[in-house]
């Protein structure tokens, strides 16, 4: 009984530390529900740094069997991933994405890609034209088939104490990318997903979140509700790029630097007559 | 060290009964890394039929902290979360998204929201229009993030014991849905998520997915290389649908139903204008 205390006692703790040091600011609540799969859920952390060392056999397919676990819009299962281990490339994709050197470091790199192209292929030799895929609904459809896949592979990494890091810079040249992966009409790259090693001389630090009282609402959204969280979360933001050594900047500030304009966008406001050309019609 | 090798065997038996189960065939190379939270992955199921009991203390607050603890483009953490547990707003809900019941079942249903209203708030205070915020690049953004951390609310879930579903008939009447959360300008329903303790009395099944040769590329997209693993899919979606006693379909042949034409669509074909009304240019 002592013992069983104690070691209750020991996870709170530990629960607690790990809440702290996402939000910098106790959250006891959520202590109350935790395990091992949540523990590593809340302790993510985007890695940029890898070792020099190839993955263990099998690792690729259990990441896109958890993959392919994630729930899909009615089973259309509107995705697909290329692997990418090809050194060349890496290095080609690294460049495109804007000189992101852990692309080319990690030893696998997995574009993720919104595929009505496998649908429409389907239809095709039914003589269907699959009309429904042009519309928004649909490009929605599989963005979103492919981001909870992509999450679930993320989430199956860091459990078997690899690290990984999104590219959404991906979107920065997405012909160039369609065409080095050779995408076919109806299939784009979202984002990558880098996977490796830590490279444990250069850790990862856990970044702060916005507190709960500012993304989590009940029964109604409010606006207002969020103004004293984000203030604070400004404060933790700063304290946490100090710490980083990173230029100090809030998070109101860089939230606004990033959305200002088209240019902000860095290429990206583009994006929609880019998906015109790749076959999404987005009516 | 004989202890130890059965139990390392057990593991694996275990791995390869899960991975078969997802797949209705043997995946062995996916079964060499396997832990708790692989297990939980692979074994999601969605659940639609719950027991009238509530969620313990703070299970909230621990699902939104799973969800804030998935990476996010650039920190902009442009996503908010609805918690529903009003039984009339459920109901309201439950019957915009099809009748589906489940919605008032359970004692939870969380509403993920593409937020790029917060951004821009904070934006106004500061006397700045943020232009990017029109762009379908950033409504792309948002919703990634939202999606993201929804995939990571629910593998929380489910790791507690808890079932979940996910509901994109939000999507079906999506100002309507908006209207009745309070959402503002720039901010819109992706889906919603059902969460509660599963009746064991109805249990859900694990649904086969298409072989992984169908949705893993190797260096480049190869749509000729599909051929085969969908029929082989076909035939596992049927004897799956025979097995639920469900009206017997190939999997090729819902897809194509699911995405035939606008009106296939159940009312998402006019998303477009929709989400133009609710403030995203989509530039």
């Amino acid at each position: 009984m002592t013992v069983h205390q104690s070691t209750e006692s020991v996870h709170a703790a530990q629960a607690e530390e790990a809440l702290f040091r996402r939000y910098r600011e106790p959250l006891p609540k959520a202590a109350a529900n935790w395990n091992e799969t949540i523990a590593g859920l809340v302790a993510h952390r985007s890695v940029r740094a890898f070792r020099d060392q190839p993955l263990p056999p099998g690792t690729l397919e259990t990441l896109v069997a958890a993959a392919q676990s994630a729930p899909s819009s009615s089973n259309i299962q509107a995705w697909s991933v290329v692997a990418v281990e090809d050194p060349v490339r890496k290095a080609r994709l690294s460049q495109l994405a804007g000189n992101q050197r852990h692309i080319e470091q990690a030893p696998l790199f997995l574009v993720f890609v919104a595929d009505l192209a496998r649908a429409s292929a389907i239809a095709a030799q039914d003589g269907v034209e699959l009309e429904g895929a042009h519309y928004t609904e649909s490009f929605l459809l599989a963005t979103i088939d492919a981001t909870l896949a992509a999450q679930n592979a993320l989430v199956a990494a860091e459990s078997l104490g690899l690290g990984t890091v999104y590219i959404g810079a991906l979107r920065n040249h997405p012909e160039a990318v369609a065409a080095d992966l050779n995408l076919p009409d109806l299939a784009y790259a979202i984002f990558g997903l880098v996977v490796g090693f830590p490279d444990e001389t250069r850790p990862a630090a856990v970044k702060p979140r916005l507190p709960q009282e500012a993304v989590l609402h009940r029964e109604r959204y409010d606006l207002d509700q969020q103004t004293g969280p984000i203030q604070r979360h400004d404060d933790h933001a700063i304290a946490f790029r100090r710490e980083q050594q990173l230029p100090v900047q809030g998070w109101s500030e860089l939230v606004i630097d990033r959305l200002r304009s088209a240019e902000a966008l860095k290429g990206r406001h583009t994006l929609r007559s880019v998906l015109n050309r790749l076959g999404f019609q987005l009516r």
